[in-house]
């Protein structure tokens, strides 16, 4: 069975925002996220075929949607966030890491 | 869209085990649970048609496998439980909330 801690093993290279594979299959992807101030890249935006379900379990981030709005995440805050609807990461605190989990679904 | 904290809103009456419906679609179900000091009735076995993704977020629990093996569970600790993987929880920390995130997948 395999087994973890979301708060351990987090990765060395900080540099890069990274995107790790927990659980899945077809659709479904479980996976965690670990960014230290790093945002999507101005005028890009996640725009997904199927919803993903996103809870922020340590640091500190900033959503972005098409319409202007912003949802500021703190640890235990989780968004449902539909299909098709355009985001980014506005946002990451640059002075700790930010722990995502994030269910593709 | 749908927003919350994981941490927040406990329920008032934690005589029972409650379990909360976050996301899902399908045969994808994203849920909470609070645990204070429940278990699985002792002869009661989980064995779901699917697998299980879940994490601990809060307080501290110990699953049983019908192989006799234990997994103690801490906060940030999760389990990947296969599909008909018999289960079991067999303690859960008496004095405080334990709050699980599962995705049943």
């Amino acid at each position: 069975m395999n087994t973890g801690n979301l708060f351990a093993a987090l990765p060395r290279d900080l540099y890069e925002e990274t995107f790790e594979h927990l659980a899945g299959r077809g659709e479904v992807l479980i996976e965690r996220i670990v960014s230290t101030g790093q945002c999507t890249p101005v005028g890009d935006w996640y725009d997904q075929d199927g919803p993903e379900w996103v809870a922020l379990l340590a640091g500190e981030a900033r959503l972005g949607f098409d319409d202007g709005s912003t949802l500021t995440l703190r640890p235990g805050d989780y968004a449902d966030i539909p299909a098709h609807c355009r985001h980014r990461v506005e946002w990451t605190a640059p002075d700790t890491e930010t722990i995502w989990l994030a269910v593709h679904y």
